[in-house]
């Protein structure tokens, strides 16, 4: 393989990582549209902004489902961790009126 | 509404948020599959792990996608820094032969 071949392996590697992150954004854009539809439902019903029995529900899964897509299922805990710790950013703010 | 169809309403969001992260988990393990090549090509090359000159136009890139889906642009800024954060770590694996 010559040194340009190889620059359009890479070129081509990258252009995959590019259509996945896309997929990635906008599959976070609709569940964070659901997350605060959830936001508003606990405010109304006066429920506290994290549910720990549910984050270890989804946790468990969510390791069961990346052992089976062969991903690290310590990164799909940090992954889920960091994103309900958005989810629970924004309920506080629907709770307070401040979304 | 009553409090059976209130519980129901959450239930619904919440199915629908799971399936989205079954969708988030593998299309997160198909990236890492993309990336290990690309360390592996980083290796042969004697490339460094990281790369910011990549990373900042990535980052512009998904602050617009971001914006057109409604998701916050620093939300997806710190989305990608955490993705590439494991992905430098499985590059330095591989360099170092760990992978």
């Amino acid at each position: 393989m010559s040194e340009t071949d190889h620059k359009q392996k890479l070129q081509e590697y990258r252009e995959s990582i590019d259509n996945i992150d896309a997929s990635l954004i906008f599959m976070l854009a609709e569940r964070f549209k659901i997350t605060k539809k959830v936001g508003f439902y606990k405010k109304e019903h006066q429920l506290p902004p994290a549910d720990p029995a549910r984050e270890s529900k989804q946790i468990e899964r969510l390791r069961a489902l990346a052992k089976s897509a062969k991903l690290d299922p310590e990164f799909s805990e940090k992954f889920l961790q960091f994103v309900i710790e958005e989810v629970i950013r924004h309920h506080e703010k629907i709770r307070d009126g401040n979304l």
